[in-house]
């Protein structure tokens, strides 16, 4: 692992490290912010995945996360969205390819021998910051926005034993039946259907739930709001007396400023819960 | 005046803008934030002058003034740093011309047509924002981060009728002596330097100071202290017991990591001196 870069914020350390990633075979670059606490022994860290077209560094600019994780007491950790580099498939599209990986690991060609951000974020990078980073072992939490809220979802409904925690600012909540998810899950997985419905929030949600509460903010003038389908998501976890808080949060968008108005909920909703 | 964008944000409304300037002769481009506060009536506003490089959008995006200014009703004007456009001039190092308006009236070729940021700052663009936004006329408060900084201070103490409260961030505090300022004042304002001092925030304090107290922080770890000169500042400020408080910020770079890390502290102490 290579440091590229390190900035003081808010106490701790704002850091980009890259390395080479077996399961991408690829270099992979991410961001960890360390709060003031971690100087006196490991603290709760919160995964924060990224939407379509977005690199680790978009929250870690624009999100504002660190002054909230400052104050609780909270590492957070900003992942790539896909695969990187010359040799690494891509697509003229932004939502298919680079910036584009929705959390999945590829069988198909072109992509299969990179696009793995599934056993990426939840086996080699989880492995990686557990060892270089001062965070506890046990109190992982995840959020993430649109592609990255998808990508939050899915990995922690399938994975609970290793997160203990969960939110999501405007996921891509039910992909099968969207433009975003049927196009790169079709690509990704193949046109077999059965291989999908581990990458959807809604049907997990269903099949399984969250064994805790989520916290989920939509942004009620959303351009998206067709795409992201807020709507399945909500409906299930009514149906399906999921614990948890849905807010459809009036005037907010999809933009940037949107997450940065409700993180500060999202960091304490998790310091809660892992603390 | 016309809209280009305008995003919910913290209960208020982030608006970018544009406008053909007359000050600058050419199009310009700038972002208010509006807080929710301002839905009752006019809110208090403060100035955020940025620095080498930046447009308006730098601020708006990475600064997150956006959430203290909510807190503390308090609205933010975040102009463009130089003029823009196919017919100004400029030059190909990235500290003189566009991006780097230093906030001076330029007199000299090729310059002078377009570079007059002083006056489109001071005078025409706060016209605008007092017939357009919902701010009060009597409440102005100034900052600015690096260039932006020495904007702020030296566009202040000139003007001690037209704002009431100032700080700044890591500023170029004294041009006159530093190539931060020597080859950007010789370019605009010409050889003499007796044209400069105007435009000097140490001279300025050391010949006239400023009505109230300032807040300067500055990161310890910056990068560019030998450009920024704060001691020749915080020299000044005491050789002269200009109230005040200047920080030296352990560990801090000079990044927007490090205005984010301060920006709660300094929208704090504009809004107690202008409500």
């Amino acid at each position: 692992m290579e440091t590229v870069s390190e900035n003081r914020c808010f106490g701790g350390v704002q850091g980009v490290y890259k390395h080479d990633s077996n399961t991408c075979g690829c270099e992979m670059t991410f961001a960890v912010y360390t709060p003031p606490q971690a100087e006196d022994g490991p603290v709760p860290v919160l995964w924060y995945l990224s939407g379509l077209t977005c690199t680790h560094e978009n929250a870690m600019t624009k999100a504002g996360l660190q002054e909230h994780a400052a104050r609780h007491g909270l590492a957070i950790v900003y992942p790539d969205t896909s695969p990187r580099g010359e040799g690494v498939a891509d697509d003229e599209a932004y939502d298919l390819g680079k910036g584009a990986g929705f959390y999945v690991n590829a069988t198909r060609a072109p992509w299969k021998p990179h696009y793995r951000m599934y056993d990426y974020v939840v086996s080699e990078l989880r492995d990686i910051v557990e060892k270089a980073m001062p965070v506890q072992t046990d109190r992982h939490g995840i959020t993430g926005h649109s592609m990255g809220g998808h990508g939050a979802l899915t990995i922690a409904m399938r994975n609970p034993d290793l997160f203990a925690s969960l939110s999501a600012f405007a996921p891509i909540a039910n992909p099968t039946q969207s433009d975003w998810g049927r196009k790169q899950l079709s690509a990704y997985l193949g046109d077999d259907e059965s291989a999908w419905s581990d990458h959807d929030a809604t049907l997990l949600l269903e099949d399984r739930g969250w064994k805790g509460d989520i916290l989920v903010d939509q942004g009620g003038a959303d351009q998206f709001l067709e795409l992201l389908k807020p709507d399945a998501l909500a409906g299930m976890m009514t149906r399906r007396r999921q614990p948890g808080t849905f807010r459809m949060q009036k005037g907010y968008d999809h933009s940037y400023f949107f997450v940065n108005s409700f993180a500060g909920d999202h960091v304490a909703w998790h310091a809660e819960r892992l603390q």
